[in-house]
């Protein structure tokens, strides 16, 4: 009888599993907390003390302002354009979900980087929408060119580059990504995540107008702003192409405290500035334990640090799972040729020192097995 | 150029008009605040003490918990099933969109009445659906044998009932729609929107397992919780239908804090039970205004009142309109014969104080009209 259950078709055909496994629900299934939590590129740092003070005196009886005026307004100010190129969601998942749902009708043709966001190819699915990979350049970065021109060869309704790169943490210059627009075919929107570029050595943003009809551009407040846990993102674009988001969006999806949140986190660039100076030392710590240990690290342009472990795929793995037994949480979410890899999010220095008991002995364990 | 994005078919035929224009929306429009905040049915005595505190203390910069596990454990014991029986959402609002995702696609039938929830309706459209709406009873109250009736004949996937119902406030004993169910016809689920619920004068949950597989039911933190901006919402139903929304739900989208405090909102039922005396201790004023005035009310089971202006839309949205000129939000949200009311959510004293000050004035001056 609850199989029977008329779902439509495309959903009868999706699978129910989860694209993630939270670190809590590991947490559970070993009985014990992790003694640093560094596997999911959140920012241990925190968001600005306005920002907590905000959302704690905040009116949660009151429905959260379906517009998000306030903070679009802000945002508009900060990105020097107008608060009709910008859309606010419950995170870039969000955005790319309603994005996907606009654009993509089963069998329509995507493109991405084999290995990119999981989480962009599960709306992709979950949409019907057909998913065309193109492998990382030889570089661990993402290739601009190879993806533009497959767009064009399979008519792409989109493109996904994410700049910086999760889970890489390579970047391209911005330059770089403009000439490459010359392969990006009349007809397919380039979906540019930029959820990690306030944690960017250099300026690699897109010098091209927010509103490029072209491309759409996703940021956060969960990275670099230190707001993961309040779900806000934003969609830059061209106002015909993000009033296309009033179509299907949840308009009251916005918790009312996290919209407060995200202002004031916005209007505190000094405690930005400062959280992008303890991520760069962490990640320079981070590709130091590394170095210690004979390992070769990807330069990273995000807040977390991909370490090459210098050999297959079995042997990353053994390794992330040795350092997972030892109570720290990490990652490794890498396809081939990359899964040779593990990633690592920015700590604080106490983390860090555990990450450096934790590294050599999950090591030598692993080199055992 | 910007109006040449290729969006689905689907998507190009849907308006990109709100459902609902937002209190604040109004108050920017008009320049100033409102003295009195009633029309959204937000719950003005607030949530618990310990679930602001629980929010207060968040870690923001972890993202929630995907599986909101401990949420679900406490909603299980709450309610006397398993956790595999909940899905937690970002308020039913979200958890509609999902289930109206992986049950309607395009062509496919869903039936609700004439004039209940514009959100759900919303989401129908969003997928494709084809709305059959049903009147409701001469007694306003929703007409379950008929929607059940309606759903036999245009073989719905879905049929909506909100019990107690929004906006008219009227409920169905837990009997009613029992007795109703054998029209059911197999291969329809019932959505049973029980929203307002825990605002119910008399006990009126339906008298069925909560896995009775013809069910889903929906709940939400919004309402007599006080939480309407943190977006908690849940889904109860039979295991096989509640994994299906892993399918396509948004796995991080939940605020970790909104987890938090719908969590110790829970387990306050004392507070709860001071708002539900409160909530009905301000429905008696709202009707005893409403009296004074000579205006019928309707029996409420929610925490608004929804008032017969006793004569046609014309004259009702006179009413509301000066009531909302004098600096009391209320809403109208009513199609006809409904059309004849207005609806004013339950304030505390002091708010009910301006009403009674606004509404003999506005009353006259929509007689003058």
């Amino acid at each position: 009888m609850m199989t029977d259950y008329r779902l439509t078709s495309l959903a009868k055909s999706l699978p129910d599993t989860v694209p993630f496994v939270g670190p809590e629900t590991q947490e559970r299934a070993r009985s014990r907390l992790f003694d640093a939590r560094l596997g999911a590129n959140e920012n241990v740092f925190g968001p600005s003390p306005t920002a907590v003070r905000a959302m704690a005196e905040t009116q949660h009886w009151m429905y959260g302002d379906p517009e998000s005026f306030e903070l679009r307004e802000a945002l508009a100010d900060h990105n020097g354009i107008t608060p009709d190129m910008i859309v606010v969601g419950e995170g870039i998942d969000a955005l790319l979900g309603y994005l996907v749902r606009i654009m993509v009708a089963p069998g329509d043709a995507v493109v991405t980087s084999d290995g990119a966001y999981p989480t962009f190819n599960y709306h992709v699915a979950g949409y019907g929408g057909v998913l065309h990979k193109v492998p990382y350049r030889y570089d661990d970065h993402e290739d601009a060119v190879a993806l533009f021109k497959r767009a064009a060869k399979v008519d792409a309704k989109l493109v996904y580059l994410a700049n910086p790169d999760n889970p890489m943490g390579t970047a391209l210059s911005g330059a770089e990504i403009v000439e490459a627009l010359e392969y990006l075919p009349d007809g397919t929107l380039l979906v540019l995540d930029e959820a990690y570029l306030e944690c960017a050595t250099q300026n690699i943003a897109l010098p091209l107008p927010l509103d490029d009809p072209r491309v759409i551009r996703l940021r956060t407040f969960s990275k670099a702003y230190g707001l993961a846990g309040a779900r806000v993102g934003y969609a830059m674009g061209a106002p015909g192409l993000i009033r296309a988001f009033e179509k299907v969006r949840n308009h009251f999806g916005m918790n009312r405290a996290a919209q407060a949140g995200a202002l004031a986190a916005l209007e505190d660039q000094t405690w930005l500035r400062s959280v992008q100076a303890r991520i760069a030392a962490s990640r320079n710590r981070i590709a130091e334990i590394a170095r210690k240990n004979g390992l070769r690290t990807l330069p990273s342009h995000t807040n977390f640090v991909t370490i090459d472990c210098g050999s297959g795929p079995e042997f990353a793995k053994a390794v992330l799972n040795e350092i997972v037994a030892r109570g720290v949480f990490i990652r490794m979410p890498f396809v081939a040729p990359q899964n040779r890899c593990i990633r690592i999010s920015c700590g604080r220095p106490a983390q860090l020192d555990i990450l450096t008991e934790v590294i050599p002995l999950a090591l030598r364990a692993a080199e055992l097995r």
